[in-house]
């Protein structure tokens, strides 16, 4: 009866991993073609990713069922009951992540017919490749449980703030040399918000593998950040 | 014993109920001083409000981790079950409007020795006063387990979202007009923001007032949106 509880709880335990793991594979595609869909002017790439949202939505609602479900029933203790918590937060941050890619996307659709300045885009094309490897490694991080890989995605993440607080700079020059430049460099600051948040929530997933491997909290406080990033906001 | 273990519960529910309402206060008082920072260019309330959200995490991980504890002890059933994840789900958006409150701190505080446009920040007061309201009536539809009244924040959310489209036009127009305006303007852009996600937060918290009270889910398709934030962002 007792082995017949445990090898329930890990078939729900696998079940809820192979969801994030989608997951995960949805919102990097997600934030790769809204980046396609930025830089090219491609409406309908745009609205394909604004589509798709709803699929990693309804996969964070499952997953977030079956965990709480998990919990009630099988009512798992230490790590096993940080592995469900665990599960339900780096959904949750996913789910998030894929709202910044459809954010850039709605973004690339409304402005396609704007005056565009392709050299503003360079920078964002910089950061989405930054914040793109911290998704990738602190994912496989996840899959293996490795506190180790997920401490160095989270210490990582100062460089996508520095890298933010260059590009804010760039555009706002590009405003200011021409008002001409306003409206499609107001567009790309938000754009590079969202590709900021996505490191954050890199970062946040980093703090939950964490959290599974070893049930230690990292401080936010101990993160390493930008100098600039440190001080204030850009 | 098993009125022993309701009763149990509910003090458990009690708990949660308590401290969900304190986070609402310190939310509430975080987004109004972060206003009062931003419009008077007072860098010690900014840096007050910035300190105070150390404390809606705290709380929030403290709600987090007592709802498990609930949910893995007791295991409720029904609308009991609905409770404690709505709770859950409600103090990660408090957290997060602490989160709004905190960036516009510290942008007030940031751009405190900028030139300033004091007209530019008309349209934020409006957003926030009509974000605040939204905050507090959503907070109230929690504490009495009122449907229809969420319903009612949950519709209006469509106003912020105009609103916040006519601050960003203005903006805009300032910047325009003239480029010293351009830093300044810029930084109001991203508060603007910050507030209508403070609605988004409301919103989200009266969907699961919704889901507590009655077990339905709100489809975030049928919400009505102001006609410009239907088709596309700001």
């Amino acid at each position: 009866m007792v082995d017949h509880t445990v090898r329930s709880f890990d078939t729900d335990l696998e079940t809820l991993d192979r969801h994030i793991s989608e997951m995960g594979g949805i919102a990097e595609k997600m934030l790769s073609d809204a980046m396609d869909a930025l830089a090219t002017m491609n409406v309908d790439l745009a609205k394909r990713v604004v589509e798709t949202d709803m699929r990693l939505d309804n996969l964070q609602r499952m997953i977030e069922d079956l965990a709480v479900r998990t919990l009630a029933r099988r009512q798992p203790v230490a790590i096993d009951l940080r592995d469900v918590v665990g599960v339900i937060r780096i959904s949750a941050d996913l789910e998030r992540i894929g709202d910044q890619a459809k954010n850039i996307a709605k973004r690339a659709a409304k402005i396609a017919g704007e005056a565009r300045l392709p050299r503003a885009v360079i920078g964002l094309k910089s950061m989405h490749e930054l914040a793109a490897n911290q998704l990738k490694d602190v994912l496989d991080a996840y899959a293996q449980r490795d506190a180790d890989r997920a401490k160095l995605v989270w210490e990582r993440d100062a460089e996508l703030d520095a890298l933010e607080d260059s590009v804010f700079r760039d555009l706002l020059t590009f405003m200011m040399e021409d008002p001409r430049n306003i409206t499609f460099c107001t567009h790309l600051l938000f754009c590079s918000k969202n590709l900021e948040r996505v490191g954050d929530h890199a970062t946040n997933i980093a703090e939950t593998v964490v959290y599974i491997a070893t049930g230690e909290t990292l401080a936010s406080e101990d993160r390493p950040r930008g100098a600039e990033a440190a001080a204030m906001l850009p």
